[in-house]
């Protein structure tokens, strides 16, 4: 029986101390965070790592060094993928953790990171606590999930690893900066025709760990929330369509003023995710005016509409308003409007077995939790094609996330990879 | 007495012939609109003729050759307005009228040109019909007033006929592609130094002819108006900040989101304006977003806000109006907001009395007319400072203008000089 000699503020509020409690050393959590964080540091708590970067080799040798100096086996897989594992005693399907090590630029040092070293120092804690599991047990630190550097490399990572990555994709994904992927895969070492041998399907199950990236749980007072889906998300891109005038020269009345419908159409929609309600969310983020001039009534807007809801029924109604909503609004002024879907996630919903030993092993580490969508996508949705998947949150300060101020308290993360590493120890032990 | 030949529509709907009635030639009108389009000639119908370019080098050239061929004696001032001058027997203050000779780029033939011509031909027509008029009739040609070239000219021909270009401007006003107007004037071979040569003091009533620039006319079925006022006008640059936040992981009921706030604030402003009814106008002519990316809560918008009335005291209450709502819904939404006013023109009444004789002479020359103030800010405006003025519009198709697509058809255009030549005659004679 192993008792955690940590006396944090959630080990008080245990009741009992099951047998399964693990301890997790804040010590090593604190210093593997800053120590990665040197590569891609920007300012005081910035970080720009993007994949196949300089910065990026710099940060995958640390996760390498690092899950060797934990007795586990590296691997670097195909696409740049790296592998720690900790061996079972039999040949079922292994127990996969990690998120991504790939960074906005410039983001904070936790988003993505954090959940690659939680897989690691649970399997560290697993392998000293516990000894061999039943199933293989495996860290990932995956290359890129953030398309900071590639717009499109459409978690480029984890879609290597369930084998859904193209013969053309290696040419056709394009760098901000204009070079293919394949040549800056080439240009640290790895070669693009060999992405299918990163294909893995004798991975089972698959729990990451991710800084929830909004402010749920700070404002629930929670550390901690298992995630029980990701949520449905819709990109549209939408072009609505008037009549170019002289700003003083045209009355009101007769205005064919495509802001004017751009206006009504994107306070209804904010209006109309508000309504339904948590967890749906509408973002009109992105508005391009043309002309774009004081006193000319504009030719026409072009909008991107963002609209999750991880119910896949819910989903579709507001879908349905958003699209009744443009149709309306369009035909009443005398604009023409016309839209296309850019990006159609559907909901991905976590394992209910492995939401229920998530939720069963928190509550025997004490750590206080709530269960809850995720808002944003993860590696978890890719893996979910070949795993059955769940997530674990842990805490953001003021719900940052993509930006330096990024921030989760030791004490909160220590909480999170409790959880993760008992959930792992009840799944393969 | 002379008695108009050409038996147009509006001849025939005359009751009296007039002892004023005044011919016209549409054959010279269409004549000289043609060869002066050729002058920065975009295309078919567009125009592109920046003050103090090759092109429009080549139209004031045109001008004054036109004007020194009618009978007129040219002269080019300082800042490169062409004057052609009917000299009259007495040294009463002398009749002017015109408009500018530059363009958008590419705008119609109408905008501006039509008003230089327009004074032109009413000239030559009063020359040969009435011979020496009682007080000197002059034709102008301004240099600029659409600032295409130069952004902050801000009415740089008929500013300088009224004495307002200050010394440090000819350095301030800086081309899009940055060249000071000061170096773009000695290119043409004027010298800056020489601008305060260009005022005038000796004018004593101003009539601009101009395209009407907006449908009130077309709908109303009438080719000519008397415009009674220039309406006020105000922009304001403004700026929205709310909390940049992921797309997926914010709340809708948490959110401090510009976007929201700005359409709501654009759809109420456009709805205050239309509510007021004719003429007040709102337009938002611009908008920016930061840092407009799809899957991102922006963290601000900027905007223009283009509003106008030509009644001073409705003016304020559309402004209020507009600088309490842009206060509610930001203090409402929990998001900040500040503004600037860029641009601040009062309204300019037209002299009643000039209005009186263009209403009676457009009367007696049979010319259906209505009265009505001009949305768009003009040359009279500047004018306005030094003489009496007054505007006579044409009637544009489909009310377009700024645009190559900027049509009035010679049956108009003759009946609105047929009104101002009648108009400069009763002022003159």
């Amino acid at each position: 029986m192993v008792v955690g000699l940590l006396l944090d503020k959630y080990e008080r509020q245990r009741g009992n101390v099951s047998t399964k409690y693990i301890e997790i050393d804040p010590a090593f959590v604190e210093k593997t965070i800053l120590e990665i964080s040197a590569f891609g540091a920007v300012g005081e708590t910035g970080i720009s790592r993007t994949v196949y970067s300089s910065e990026w080799v710099g940060a995958t040798d640390y996760y390498a060094d690092a899950c060797a100096a934990a007795g586990l086996e590296v691997h670097r897989d195909a696409v740049g993928n790296v592998w720690g594992r900790l061996r079972g005693s039999t040949n079922e399907k292994s127990v996969a953790s990690g998120s991504h090590i790939d960074s906005q630029t410039p983001g904070g040092r936790y988003d993505g990171t954090l959940g690659a070293l939680a897989a690691l120092i649970a399997l560290k804690a697993l392998k000293e606590q516990f000894g061999t599991p039943r199933r293989t047990i495996e860290a990932v630190a995956f290359c890129e999930e953030e398309s900071s550097r590639f717009p499109n490399a459409n978690y480029w990572g984890s879609r290597a690893v369930t084998g859904r990555i193209s013969p053309e994709d290696p040419e056709r994904v394009i760098a901000f900066s204009g070079e293919t992927i394949a040549q800056a895969m080439r240009d640290v070492g790895l070669d693009p025709a060999r992405i299918p041998e990163a294909r893995r399907d004798d991975i089972g199950s698959f729990v990451e760990l991710h800084i929830e990236q909004g402010p749920i749980l700070e404002q629930a007072g929670l550390p901690v929330a298992i995630v029980d889906a990701i949520t449905g998300i819709r990109h549209y891109r939408g072009e609505i369509r008037g009549v170019q005038n002289h700003a003083g020269a045209f009355p009101m009345d007769i205005r064919h003023d495509p802001l004017a419908g751009f206006a009504e159409i994107a306070s209804g929609m904010i209006n109309t995710a508000h309504r339904i309600g948590r967890p749906a969310v509408t973002t009109i983020g992105r508005v391009v005016v043309e002309p774009n001039f004081p006193g000319i009534i504009p030719a026409k807007v072009g909008f991107t509409i963002d609209a999750r809801h991880p119910d896949p029924q819910v989903r579709d109604r507001l879908y349905a308003m958003h699209e009744g909503l443009m149709h309306e609004v369009a035909a009443r002024r005398g604009l023409e409007i016309d839209w296309e879907v850019m990006l159609d996630h559907k909901p991905s919903p976590s394992d209910p077995a492995i939401v229920s030993t998530l939720q069963r092993v928190a509550a025997e580490q004490g750590v206080p939790f709530m269960t809850m969508a995720s808002g944003a996508g993860h590696d978890s949705q890719q893996m979910a094609a070949i795993a059955d998947v769940a997530m674990i949150f842990v805490r953001s300060k003021d719900g940052r996330s993509h930006t330096p101020d990024e921030f989760s308290s030791i004490e909160d993360i220590v909480a999170g990879v409790r959880v993760l590493a008992a959930g792992l120890h009840a799944l393969a032990y």
